[in-house]
């Protein structure tokens, strides 16, 4: 098995060719990868058989399993996202701007790749291919290190993705996978700073934390959503439950799902029993503060500190009733991962304050927090949601997964 | 002496406030600071008197003491500088991009202040000033650490604008010293995450070194420049000697300044005396392969494997006669530390091939790598030269000391 290094080694080399080709070749490998995958599906999804048994075997979750799980379906949707992400403007050798500058120089900034890019994830298989594609539509290799759980599928569906990249003359370790699974592979990669450039958790918090703690390569920290909705006293109380509802119940095991529910007490009589008549639909637990629990009795557990810090990605919510807006804000600022935000509100000067204060990726006014997603904010497809401030702030896609130079023409000019 | 954690907090509730300043106040404060340091000129010269007097007692070199020195005109520099950011555009607020959205929904993405800054630097007393305008200009707290060297020049200029903030009423805690000039202290800030957002180190190899290695904040590598000029087979020889002689001699000690002269054999025997001519000028020595000395002679020293990997910042040149330009890239992707390198040539193919495959923060056809510089490219000032390619890549002015959020606007719209 070849080392992380020699890996990342060869990923820089392969980087130079992918910077090198144009997008009329960049679609061509990703229409021949997404030809492979329905082309082989059947080593695919044998490969995917043993992780499931393994995971039954294992005693993994039935909804874990059901991520894990792919069939026909499922790897088509794999093929049609590579396809649907050729068909996505090349954002390489775009010319953000520039001019004639300082002695006549001409000035231009342009956008090209960033180089290697690492990604650890965990049990989805269908980030393999998703990844892959996006990476190498903005011209960078990848390097992919996948959970355990997944691994016999990632094997297939990365072994079929070479092959294709290969097919069309570009170098097939423009797309690589550690089939080490260890926390050892995963430590090395993060440190892989000679030839990595940028390292892209996706996963848990304690993944992500791992990484903060660990890494020596530049990260782009994702996907940790412990999201607030504030329903102020002005509140549409109809409107209120619709969004916590959704937000809630939706997709709860997703990054942009709801976690925590903070009401204005002036409208919290009103307001709680209408909202948790809602959520017993789906039997949502809620977990709340003393008002709380005045209000909707005592089958409402009551809320610890931990319960404000936690990201549930189940059917449980967190509730606070809270003095005002600057409360809210405040309890936001200090329990928020900085993912997604929402205050439901009529008021006009509530909502611009609660937009400019809340320091969060996305910062709602009157609708669910649901909507943070790469195709709802226009960027095509996203590569994760980004909740650290530099580089990338909430859903990435591919202008994300570049980078600039400065290219400067002159005819001799020396600096006085 | 309170810690740096203690610090992080503050500044981090510093920096809301600020993030909530319009541009008039930010101004201000900056009109305030700059007359504080012309009304406490003799407190700042008080304490430069003392670090010189240590320096010397400390057999510091001329030309660091130098850098260390303030006078009445420098300190007025400091002065006009903290004007000069107050009279650029504020990048806060400027909607980047949006509209309508899925189901109605009113998207725009919106520059923000990234929220606290770190910045560690060494020797000279004026990043204190300016780097304090320039995170405040952009509605960020700063922790400044500086060296020990320049420990009394610090304090005392940051005394005074912390004064002047507060005066404006801004709190005096958006821009704070560490007095602490240990290792230890660096090393904590490094690691502040919990309150830092990005930490920017300013110094030499080795500083940026230990940054990469130990950071967990987010890290924005700046200024090591291993910079390569190469000399074309068609290259013009009047002008690759003005070209070399400029971006080495001009200003040896910085980042921009020549490290490596890369020569195409064809041209070689004409070239490198012509060159060597000019370089003589200024006692420059030369360290060049085997090829370089049998054209110039033994008294070119012979080049070192470490000398292609060094940035001299003084009168120092490596040399290396190379077969192609092939050979020229490849030399630069191995050693260069991605700053800035520039090309020689009258060949239209080959400017073209070099400035696409050569990968670096600012590259160069016929003119001189002294002008990668945040005045040069057209951003008003500069806090550093990036070196890396997440977030922002060469010269670095207010708009990458910001981040963004999306704000989103419904009535009430939930995700189907």
């Amino acid at each position: 098995m070849i080392t992380i290094s020699e890996m990342g080694r060869r990923a820089k080399i392969a980087s130079r060719a992918l910077a090198a080709a144009d997008t009329a070749l960049k679609n061509k490998a990703l229409a021949a990868m997404a030809q492979a995958l329905i082309d082989g599906m059947d080593k695919v999804l044998e490969g995917n058989r043993k992780d499931v048994e393994n995971g039954k075997a294992n005693g993994m979750s039935v909804s874990l399993l059901d991520r894990l799980s792919l069939d026909e379906k499922r790897v088509r949707g794999m093929a049609q996202g590579i396809l649907d992400t050729a068909a996505l403007k090349d954002p390489c050798g775009e010319i953000i701007s520039g001019g004639v500058g300082t002695d006549g120089l001409f000035i231009r900034k342009v956008r090209v790749p960033l180089g290697v890019i690492g990604i650890i994830f965990e049990a989805r298989p269908n980030v393999a291919s998703d990844a892959a594609a996006l990476c190498l539509k903005a011209g960078n290799s990848v390097i992919l290190r996948g959970g355990k759980e997944a691994i016999n599928s990632n094997m297939a569906t990365i072994a079929l993705l070479r092959s294709a990249v290969a097919s069309v003359g570009l170098p097939e370790d423009c797309i690589q996978l550690v089939e080490d699974t260890s926390r050892e592979s995963a430590n090395q990669l993060m440190c892989c700073s000679e030839w990595l450039d940028v390292l892209i958790p996706r996963g848990g918090a304690g993944l992500i934390k791992a990484v903060v703690q660990n890494a020596t390569v530049p990260v782009i920290e994702t996907g940790t959503g412990n999201c607030h909705c504030f329903v102020d006293e002005s509140a549409d109380i109809a409107m209120a439950a619709d969004i916590v509802f959704n937000a809630k119940t939706s997709r709860p095991s997703v990054c942009n799902a709801l976690e925590t529910l903070l009401v204005h007490k002036s409208i919290a009589q009103q307001a709680l029993p209408a909202i948790y008549d809602r959520l017993k639909e789906k039997n949502v637990q809620l977990r709340g503060c003393e008002a709380t629990r005045a209000i909707l009795g005592d089958e409402v557990l009551p809320a610890t500190e931990e319960d404000y810090d936690t990201e549930f990605l189940d059917y449980i919510l967190a509730c606070k009733v809270v003095e005002n807006i600057d409360e809210a804000i405040s309890h936001i600022e200090r329990y928020s991962t900085g993912h997604s935000e929402c205050i439901v509100t009529a008021d006009y000067a509530n909502a611009g304050l609660f937009t400019r204060l809340v320091d969060s990726a996305a910062v709602y006014v009157n609708a669910s927090t649901r909507y943070t997603d790469g195709g709802v904010f226009g960027l095509g497809a996203e590569i994760g949601i980004s909740t650290q401030k530099l580089h990338a702030r909430g859903p990435m896609g591919l202008t994300e997964l570049t980078s600039m130079k400065f290219i400067v023409e002159g005819n001799g000019q020396t600096r006085g």
